[in-house]
C-alpha cells in the first residue's frame, strides 16, 4: 500500500477525523456537498434528509448532473451494496435508510449488490458461512421495509452468468499496476482479489447494458468504497456508457469511537437482533462518549455530543429535529449527563429496532420478490 | 516472460525442434509417452492411434493413473477446449481427432470448452466478431462427427454463471506473482488477464463439482497450454478434487514449417473450406517441404520426409500404415519428388475436407443438442 492511501475498502488506517474526510474527498476527486446541492435536493423532494443536514453524507461526484438531468425527466437508477462478511450492525444499516429516502423521493430502481465472492476472496470465511451470512443480511437491509418493484437485490453468486460476462469487458481496461496503486496489492495477493472490482463494477453500468439504453446510476457509499468507484468512472465510458455518480458518506461511527466498525469485535456495534437490555448495556459499557469524567464536571463544563456515539446514533434516528437541537444544546451544557444521553439513545435505538420485525418477517415470506431478475430491465426505460 | 518461458498460451519464441519438446516437456515437469503407456493404451483400446504412433502426442501427467483405474472401472471424463480468434486451420482440427478417438474408444463424456472470454482479452477484436467465430469453430469441430450425447460444448460466456463461481475458488489460490512467473504477465496486463487462467481451470474439475463424485479428468492438449493446467493442476486438490491428467501434444506443423500456426496469416494454414484447388495452390506455394532444391538432387539424394509439410499432413491423415511407409521410404530415397508428395498431401487433404460436410450439416441443425447443460452431470457419476 503506497504511504497515502490510508482508505482503501479492505483497510482504514487510524481514526478519521472532520478534516481528514475533506481531504480525503480532495485527494480522491470528489467535491463536498454544498449549500447549492443542497438546495437542489429540497427543491426536487421537499426536504433535506438528515444524513445531509449532518453531514454524514459528505460528498459526491457528478451528483448535480443526476439532479439536472431529474428535472428535465431524464431518469436515474440507483446502486448501492453489501458484502456479507458478518452480522449487520446498526452502522451498517442506516446508510440503507438514507439511500431507501432517495429510491422514494426520486421513485427509482434500487440495485443493491451483495459482494458474496469478495467476501470468499478477501476474508477467511467458509462458502458455507457466507451463505448463511447473505440471507440474513439481505433480510436486515429489506427490514427497512424497501418495496419489491423497485428494489432488485443481485447475490454475486447467483447472477454471475450477466455479472461476469459485463466484468470481462471492464476488467480488460484495468491493470495489475493500477489495482495496486489503487487497492494496495502487491504481487502475493490473488488473482482472484485483483478480478474483483471488474465484478463490483458492472451494477453501475447494468441496467443500460441490459436496456440498451443509457440510464444515469447514482451510487451512494461510505468513502471506503471510494477506490472501487474511482476505477469504474474511469472504465465505464470507455464501454460506451455514462459515468455513475456517487454520493459518499462518512463512516457511522462505531461504538468505541470513531473510524469504520469492525466486524470482528463483537462488542463494536449493536446488532439488529440485540434486545433492549443488551442495547442499553452495550452503550454503558462501550459508548465512546464526549462527556465528562465526573457528573460534577459535566454539569459544569458540559459535552461534546458531535463526538459522542449515544448523541450521533439518536441524532440519526430521531425524526424530530426540535428534539434533537433541544438535546444537543442541553448535552452541550451540561444540562443532561452522559449515563442520561446513553439511555435515551439505547431507548430510541430498541424502539427502532423493534419498527424492523414486521417488514423483515414480510420480506422473509416475500424473499424471491425482491432479487434481481435480468428480464425486468429489457424494456424498463 | 523470464528467458526460459519460450512456451506460453499466447506466445512462442522460435521453431521447436525434437529436443525442444522433450526439453520442455521436462522442463514443466511433464513425462515423455513411454513404451509401456503404449502398451497399456494398445491392451485396452486394441490399437495405438496414427499421432501416438508417430509421437504427435508425446508427453503426459498421471495418464498412467487414468488408464490404470480405468482398468478397474472407474471412470474419467475428457476434457479440450478451443480459443475462437479466427477461423480454424486444419492444424487446428486435427488434435480434436485424437480427442474423438480417445472418447469412442474409452466412451467417456467429453468437455469442450471454447474461451471466448479470453480471446476477447487477449486479441484485438470485437465482441460481434468473437460471437461469429464461436458459432463457426463449434460447427468446425463438430463436422468431425462427434456425438451429441456425450459431448458437451462449453462457451464460457454462454456458461459464465457455473464457470465464475467455480472459478473464484480457483483463483483464491493462484497469486499475481505465479501468473507473472507462468503466463510472463507484467503489471501493464490487465486483471482480466491474470484472473482468465482460473476459468480455464474449471471444466477439469467442473464434472466433480456437479455430480459430487471426484471424477477424474484427461485433458488432450497442444503444449503451449502446459502453464495454465501446471497451474490447475496445483490448485485443484486444495478444492478437494482429483489432480486433472494431461496428454500432450507437439504443434502440428503450420505450412511455412514448424511451430505454432499463426492466426493472422490467411496463408500458414489449410481452412476447412478452400476448396481442392485452394489446398493444392497453399501446398505448392507455401508448404515447406523436406525435399531437395531440384529434381535432379531430389532423385540422387532424397527427402527428408520427417520435416516435409505435406508428408506430415499426409501421414497424420491416411489409415492405411503401409501405404504411409512405402511413401515415406520411396519419399526419403528420391523416388518421389517434392512436388508429387504434395499432389498426394492436397488430393489427401481435400477427401478427408469433403468428409467433414456431412457431420458439419447435421451440427448446424442439432447445435443446441452439443451444448454444455449442467443437469445433464446431476446424477451421471
Amino acid at each position: 500500500m503506497t504511504e497515502k492511501a490510508e482508505v482503501t475498502p479492505w483497510e482504514v488506517s487510524g481514526d478519521l477525523q472532520e478534516t481528514d474526510y475533506s481531504r480525503i474527498a480532495n485527494q480522491f476527486g470528489a467535491k463536498l456537498i454544498d449549500e447549492s446541492i443542497l438546495k437542489e435536493i429540497k427543491e426536487i423532494t421537499g426536504e433535506i434528509h438528515p444524513f445531509l443536514h449532518y453531514g454524514i453524507f459528505f460528498a459526491h461526484r457528478d451528483l448535480d448532473i443526476i439532479l439536472q438531468n431529474y428535472r428535465k425527466g431524464q431518469p436515474f437508477y440507483l446502486y448501492t451494496g453489501r458484502g456479507p462478511s458478518g452480522n449487520m450492525h446498526l452502522g451498517h444499516l442506516l446508510p440503507f435508510m438514507f439511500t431507501k429516502w432517495l429510491q422514494e423521493k426520486f421513485n427509482v430502481d434500487l440495485l443493491i449488490q451483495i459482494t458474496d465472492d469478495e467476501k470468499y476472496l478477501f476474508r477467511d470465511i467458509s462458502e458455507q458461512e457466507i451463505g448463511k451470512l447473505t440471507r440474513n443480511n439481505i433480510l436486515d437491509i429489506l427490514s427497512l421495509g424497501f418495496k419489491p418493484d423497485k428494489t432488485h437485490i443481485i447475490v454475486d453468486t447467483e447472477q454471475s452468468g450477466i455479472l461476469y460476462n459485463q466484468a470481462v469487458r471492464v476488467s480488460r481496461h484495468i491493470t495489475a499496476s493500477t489495482a495496486k496503486a489503487v487497492f494496495g496489492f502487491t504481487d502475493s495477493d490473488s488473482i482472484g482479489k485483483y478480478f474483483f472490482t471488474s465484478m463490483q463494477a458492472v451494477p453501475a453500468f447494468l441496467i443500460s447494458a441490459l436496456s440498451g439504453k443509457n440510464v444515469r446510476c447514482l451510487i451512494p457509499y461510505a468513502i471506503d468504497q471510494d477506490p472501487h468507484f474511482k476505477v469504474a468512472r474511469d472504465v465505464i465510458p470507455k464501454l460506451g456508457y455514462e459515468k455513475p455518480s456517487s454520493i459518499i458518506s462518512k463512516f457511522i461511527p462505531s461504538l468505541k469511537g470513531s473510524g469504520k466498525m469492525s466486524s470482528s469485535d463483537m462488542n463494536s456495534g449493536i446488532y439488529l437482533n440485540d434486545t433492549p437490555k443488551e442495547v442499553r448495556k452495550k452503550l454503558m459499557k462501550y459508548a465512546f462518549s464526549g462527556g465528562r469524567e465526573t457528573a460534577e464536571q459535566q454539569r459544569k463544563y458540559g459535552a461534546n455530543p458531535d463526538i459522542d456515539f449515544a448523541f450521533n446514533i439518536y441524532r440519526m434516528l430521531e425524526h424530530d429535529r426540535k428534539k434533537i437541537e433541544d438535546i444537543y444544546s442541553r448535552y452541550k451544557v451540561g444540562e443532561i449527563l452522559s449515563g442520561e444521553m446513553k439511555q435515551l439513545a439505547a431507548d430510541t435505538i430498541s424502539a427502532f429496532l423493534e419498527t424492523l420485525k414486521p417488514a423483515r418477517e414480510l420480506a422473509e415470506k416475500n424473499f424471491s420478490e425482491f432479487m434481481f431478475n435480468a428480464d425486468d430491465f429489457r424494456d424498463r426505460y
